[in-house]
């Protein structure tokens, strides 16, 4: 983390882009743009790589919901000079709602899968639409963090930031000249009112990064973490998410 | 193939399930049951890895579309003795066609992945309300060919058909006692009317699976596999199918 060199970074996944989507003999790509900051970054890189006239922005509120995410992405497609044909805005709440009619009952979990699996089908029928391949937008925090749908917005056919902490994220979309309101709000998965990511974390990015940087990709004892200095209690709580979603990357088990 | 054995087969997938399911800390299973021969067989299994009382059945018809699909489905529940609270039918016409709605102009093969996608939320979402995981239906030969939707059909937490070929499916179908109507009629994806995957392919999978075993299992060409008596318009269609659908089983693509 410490050597992270933002510039040399943005030329390295453009580069990764490009020859990821022309590789795979395509010329264009589709993104999901929340109006957070990596889906932005990713945008940001794609335009860079295949050119803006190449790059579709699929933008998926749900009704009113975070409807200043929609404000956001539309302000950040403008700023990289986005054709009005290649911003799409598709209200997903006719789909999510036929689904959520099925049960009355359903908790905010269930909920918040059913949109974000609702966002995949779109954005997977537009890129099919305009033959393109889904650039994804899943981070390296949200990774080892598991905080993620399966099959919804960890759906993709190209990942630019898996290998990027969202801290290290965050310092690649100043580079790429993301728009400000983008860098300066609470990173949030928008499926209810209210809801930020460090909120349900408990701890936040950078606290999130720091720890992982050693207890992940140096294998550090949660031991050797504190006495680097760190709270016990918030090592355990960040590696505690790790080993509790890890399942999440071992599905499905396959019979030999 | 040669050596296949039925029944030696069935105790292994049956301890392998069992296995799998109480390893992850559940005891309970969702299986879509489409009256096809692959999810009857899933089903037979789980039944005698978790009991009948611990596997939930869903019937997912898409309005009237393949309805014998369902008449099926419900006579290899039954069969099982399955209790009725175990068995749901979800008709995902609402789902479906809020999605449709969106375009329409929208082709068969958008269509068809729309629909295998809303399944798959469908059972994913049935899986969270009943605290159990989702079995999978995919056999060795659909995998190799590439015929299923990601994200779609494929999508699930227990695979454990993936290392039998179709017509070895067929052999452990019988044995597990799946009911006649499903072992003597086409296999089918149901996603439109008519449609059967051998009408799709241009070829049996009786045909596929021989290719198969030699092509991939012992990496023989294809000359030596018209040396063997193959016809080699036919060897060619097949592993073209294997070279063209490869794609879906390398993505996505992963920056460093």
């Amino acid at each position: 983390m410490p050597s992270f060199d933002p510039a040399h970074s943005a030329g390295s996944l453009v580069e990764f882009i490009r020859s990821a989507v022309t590789g795979a003999g395509f010329s264009r790509a589709v993104i999901a743009l929340s109006g957070g900051v990596d889906s932005a970054t990713s945008y940001a890189l794609a335009v860079r790589a295949l050119g803006v006239e190449n790059v579709h922005a699929v933008l998926l509120p749900y009704g009113a919901l975070n409807s200043q995410g929609v404000v956001d992405a539309r302000l950040m497609a403008g700023s990289a000079g986005a054709p009005e044909a290649n911003v799409s805005v598709i209200d997903i709440w006719p789909m999510v709602d036929a689904f959520l009619a099925l049960d009355p009952d359903m908790d905010a979990l269930r909920k918040g899968n059913i949109m974000a699996r609702t966002r995949m089908i779109v954005v997977y029928d537009q890129a099919r639409k305009h033959d393109a391949l889904v650039i994804g937008t899943e981070n390296k925090s949200e990774h080892l963090l598991g905080y993620y749908t399966r099959f919804g917005d960890e759906a993709s056919d190209v990942e630019p930031l898996r290998g990027l902490y969202k801290t290290e994220v965050y310092r690649l979309a100043r580079q790429l000249g993301v728009v400000e309101p983008i860098l300066s709000k609470a990173p949030t998965a928008g499926l209810w009112e209210g809801q930020t990511d460090e909120g349900e974390f408990g701890f936040t990015y950078a606290e999130a990064d720091a720890v992982l940087a050693l207890a992940v990709d140096q294998a550090r004892s949660v031991d050797e973490l504190v006495a680097a200095g760190f709270e016990r209690a918030r090592v355990e709580a960040i590696t505690g998410w790790v080993r509790g979603k890890a399942f999440k990357h071992h599905l499905p088990l396959v019979a030999g």
